[in-house]
């Protein structure tokens, strides 16, 4: 029922490249053993902004070998009685503080399991009150990725849990803007009917296939690699001449 | 005749690191094989900047085990009709969009073979009309590092492809700042004569080994680590002090 | 006596992730041997800052399997006659420039054994006067940790080596800022007597746990996962809310 580990763990947090932390965490993941390959999705999660978090994640649901052990970390409320979720879903586990990171993945998955880790049926005890991926997340996910311990011994099925989704839920605006200045939307691909309109603002998009669809300069609507509703502008910020940032909202209306 | 491939497979992209763009196209080597070894080179060049992406690939050349592929992508083009290559030159292997990216180390090299990608033959169809990396670029990389496919399955022999040099064509420059402000230029080594001169502007560079051969806070020409003549402030950031940025011209000349 | 090697590389560098230097020095590595796995901590530790270099080696001391080789360039000095050191401390390896970066290391070490790299010894030649972790560091790391050379073959025992610790030694102070704002102290976890006060300037910080001890907004002296003092505030930037940067004064007192 359970997918076989895939040997691979992610990592997705806020804790930059400048600390050590995440080289630390890497250790701790080593120390309980050298078998699971490690890849870095990013650590420029802004610090503590769950919500940037939870897009992350979901754009990661399909893009790995079944088995992967994807690892979030951004956690405003380590130390507190907060706790760390193991979650089955989309052929894949994650390993997150429950606070909201994962809501827009659960919200996705048909087929799901939610564990709370138990820390002393796993025998772990922090060193620390605030560096839970160092001392919980890290040796699990090298525990789960190795098969030392299997799913279900993470600990007991999650009675409740935070499944806010952070992501999808709410009106449709932009969820992300990409280092090109590209405005992602939390629109699926699915809802942009022929004929539709997509409007930022007054102004209403072009609707497109890829950027050369418009000349240089001009903004375009289309479905990006997400899966997405996106806006771009050829060869500039779509951020910046459309005055756009994450938060804003996008119109799609139907024929 | 083609080397035998490393397994290595480098990255040099204009993807930044806040986006989850780079793990993503790990993600999509990885489904197409977990053998490969994925190593960073930078995913900093500057959004779109082919000249930027074209010296840092060049200065790879010389510096990875023979049969290593590097994936370069900085990709103004996609989603119009330009083409991708697959390249072997200096005993490497080359992926690579068709906008001059590569010229650089077309240029500088002596056998090379330059191949279309086929998509069509390599039965890939692309997901998304905005992400041939993770569509395109990283399945292929994956076969070819693990020589599933060999270099002369990647498609037919180009025909015609972008070889302008965008690093070592036109005048003596600055064509890429460092991290420290260290200004490298596009003069190789052998151009700088026993008895030549460096002048910045209207000044004249001494010419030492190493940043010990001035004082503190002095400039300094010398042949750096790629082999190109570079100029260095001592303790300090030479393209502050000299102001000095990217395409400034450097004279050189023999005595 | 000396450790088996982990087969671990750690690298920390001020090298920055725009350049191509981490991606060549790897290749460097890469071509001594295929085998090390290298991890990077961060590199970007500030140009130059010997002293920040030398807090981020200090915080791997315990963190890595026994036998990891822990490569640390911060090297102002690259091109002087300055020596290159291979230290046994803690259970691990560390190749570092003899500036001080290891001072730290040093300071907290019981055994240890310090060596001066005999380039002549190992047959290096370094191509460049300014890139000796490429030339220098990379193959001697892969051959420290793949077991081909051992410890006792990197040189000779160092008569004399730069010992200041930049880090323990001088007043109770502020020596690293994280990402977060929280700032991290040299006091140890042991300095901090029940009964003690913190002091940030003239205002006395609550001592508490984890950030779950105060309100949003305030600011808390706790024992973080360094296992140092730090001070934090809850839901913000402690080095904003109290303008304190790396070097500020802590008052610590016992009762």
């Amino acid at each position: 029922m359970f997918p076989r580990p895939s040997g691979i763990v992610t990592l997705t947090t806020d804790f930059g490249l400048q600390d050590p932390y995440v080289g630390i965490l890497k250790g701790a993941l080593l120390r309980a053993s050298d078998k699971p390959r490690m890849l870095d999705i990013t650590h420029d999660i802004p610090a503590q902004d769950v919500a940037a978090g939870s897009f992350v994640l979901w754009s990661l649901q399909q893009r790995f070998p079944a088995g992967t052990v994807h690892v979030g970390v951004v956690d405003p409320g380590v130390g507190t009685a907060r706790q760390l979720l193991a979650i089955c879903a989309h052929g894949q586990y994650w390993l997150v503080p429950d606070n909201g990171m994962i809501g827009a993945v659960l919200a996705d998955a048909e087929a799901l399991e939610v564990r709370v880790l138990d820390l002393e049926h796993l025998r772990i005890k922090p060193e620390s009150c605030t560096f839970d991926g160092r001392d919980v997340l890290a040796p699990v996910a090298a525990w789960l990725a190795t098969g030392r311990y299997g799913f279900s011994a993470m600990g007991p099925i999650a009675a409740a849990c935070e499944r806010r989704d952070l992501v999808f839920a709410g009106e449709a605006r932009v969820v992300h803007v990409d280092r090109y200045g590209n405005l992602v939307s939390n629109v699926r691909a699915a809802a942009l009917a022929a004929g539709g309109r997509v409007m930022c603002g007054e102004r209403e998009l072009q609707i497109g296939r890829s950027y050369a669809d418009v000349e240089p300069g001009q903004p375009l609507a289309y479905v990006g690699s997400f899966g997405l509703l996106e806006v771009a502008v050829r060869e500039g910020n779509a951020s910046e001449v459309l005055g756009m940032q994450r938060g804003a909202p996008i119109g799609v209306t139907s024929p």
